[in-house]
């Protein structure tokens, strides 16, 4: 086991009618700038069920925080914070309202530039405001860690961002009944594919951690099901909301190795298409884990295929073989295309990409092993 | 799922060699309360390594903190601790020690007697010194939640104390190394217990909780056996290690029900005998579970019996009167004995357990189904 240090103080407040804790969670004299999406909030209650439990707080209200939150949008919302004073943020929304917000909690106090603070690292040299969260979307886990994914419009480059843990987060399984099935998807398979990219490495490293993070990807292959089957199932939706959030919060992650390619990967299909970041990585990890097979990853690729798909006959290529098709066909059974051609993306969007990491220099992958070249061969068979 | 709050900030520093962490760790200007054991962080060298990180710092030490501490030594170290204005306890041992600290963090700024607070709850009108801890041995958990047990000789009891989270916990596994063979057997056995009374309760609440639970179960089924083949190897120690502090410390009690009958049971047999906690557990577990057998748990005894033991084939009762024979058979193959008789204990033990229980009348189990006589059916069976 490689050591470690585990320090993850977000309080979670989980439940039907959690928000009712809202008033006892926020400082007394609390001025809230609240972030908010596009306005979905608006039409499924949120926004009034939040409101509802903020009288006698001031409140400031930003509008517009796109998926993939762009770095010119958040500046507005960073010059509102700092002209109206705020001393805390309430993020309100799925995971780029989160990402957005702690991005703006940092450049509030700040006087360096919002894209300078992604670019740079956090500005350690401010107090970062406390921010809390009111989670809608079950996927990025962004409610429980403290990361966050920030795109320029300017430059189409998408890059994480690290500062302060949420000092709180509420959810209710309830909140996410209106979702549409392209987003319960899309999060189903960005959790699902956050556990692999802590737990897809090196074999032995840590039992226990193995334990857990097969335990996250067999309970949501289980309440996938339950979900299409019955969309207002609530303990279906609050064991993936729950699952959604311990697939990144640290907890699966404890003296081991990590991988994080495919997100790499991913993103860059974001930055240059717009395509959901969940979806990106279904497309990228099988094609990833295809190409690596022969390499570091093979122990525990056979583990994998035991363990999650009772794989346990055959030659051990098969095994594995078999287990990287069986995740591309849950993937596809969550209603996701799994290939860049059935999204009409081809050659040039690949040529970018590469050219990209070859010009960056970067080496991906647990074992550093993945160069643009290999980029290069996982975009092929993607 | 239940509605649940999930906070537990305090930071685990784990690994080989974490005491190089420390000085980092503690507030520049902290004058530290040192709480001791007995003496064996002398013998086996952990005593050297943490005063080694303490140049700089100033220091009181307080030894004599025994198993099972007692509220009568522990005033002796609040006295200290406020005679000589501390503001901070770094506490070195196992969970005795760490457990006796909770408590005098709470009483050094507070007027109240220490068994006051044991009694009536934490005085939460002062503030609660920081505390850290050093781990020795692995069993209690107490390195990572807000609970102690705290005995008193005056009175032969011993309850539960609950106050703040440790602000930091370092755990090096190889410190584990020198413990005695009985020690290493108490805390798997305790650890085991820990995850048992949080999961052996109602089916279904939780897929994804009951899933790290039998996680730890299975990995600490695992690590025993390696454990005993080789002493030194630090993987197994450092797997047993994190799975004890994992077993207590709220990640796996998330929207469940919990029990706690075993605890309470075996806390009254450490009361009254002074016999280790770890092992009163399991003498009361096999016979608590065989007579609930046919009540509540039955349905999660059944998925106990086929994920931890494998046990699928056989009538229902079948399987479970194999599970809890197994569980038994594991306890036996650590080297503890799992019946009152073996150490001596008989009619005047269980008659003095059954008649505080009937005196209290207290109902146990987290379907408050165990009174005094439900005790006196387990005694039996124990």
């Amino acid at each position: 086991m490689n050591n470690f240090t585990f320090h993850n103080p977000t309080k979670l407040v989980f439940g039907k009618d959690s928000i009712l804790e809202l008033p006892k969670l926020l400082p007394s004299d609390a001025k809230i700038l609240l972030t908010f999406g596009g306005g979905s909030v608006k039409r499924n209650g949120v926004y009034e069920a939040v409101i509802s439990q903020l009288s006698g707080f001031q409140t400031v209200e930003f509008w517009g925080i796109e998926p993939n939150p762009k770095v010119e949008t958040l500046r507005k919302a960073i010059a509102l914070g700092k002209q109206e004073g705020v001393t805390f943020v309430l993020a309100v929304g799925g995971g780029s309202v989160l990402d957005a917000s702690k991005l703006i909690v940092n450049a509030i106090p700040s006087e360096r530039d919002a894209w300078d603070l992604v670019l740079h690292g956090a500005d350690r040299s401010v107090q970062t405001l406390p921010l809390g969260t009111v989670l809608t979307i079950p996927a990025t886990g962004s409610e429980m860690n403290r990361g966050a994914v920030i795109s320029s419009e300017a430059t189409h480059e998408k890059f994480g961002f690290y500062n302060e843990y949420p000092l709180f987060s509420i959810l209710d399984p309830s909140y996410t009944y209106s979702l549409p099935d392209y987003q319960i998807a899309c999060g189903i398979a960005d959790s699902f594919i956050h556990v692999i990219e802590q737990y897809l490495t090196r074999a032995g490293e840590s039992p226990l951690m193995d334990r857990w993070a097969e335990g996250i990807l067999l309970t949501l292959i289980e309440e996938a099901d339950k979900i299409k089957a019955q969309p207002a199932d609530y303990d279906a939706r609050a064991t993936f909301m729950l699952s959604a959030t311990m697939a990144l919060n640290g907890f699966i992650s404890m003296g081991v190795t990590q991988d994080w390619a495919t997100h790499r990967i991913g993103h860059e299909i974001t930055a240059l298409t717009g395509l959901t970041h969940g979806h990106t990585l279904v497309i990228v990890l099988p094609a990833l884990l295809r190409e690596q097979a022969g390499k570091g990853k093979h122990a525990k690729l056979l583990q994998y295929a035991s363990r999650i798909w009772g794989l346990t006959e055959g030659s051990e290529d098969e095994r594995i073989t078999q287990a990287i098709d069986k995740t591309e066909a849950f993937f596809r059974s969550l209603g996701l295309e799994t290939r860049l051609a059935e999204r009409g993306f081809g050659d040039d969007l690949r040529e970018e990409i590469v050219r990209r990491f070859r010009e960056r220099g970067t080496l991906l992958g647990e074992d550093q092993d993945i160069d643009h070249e290999a980029v290069a061969h996982i975009l092929a068979r993607c």
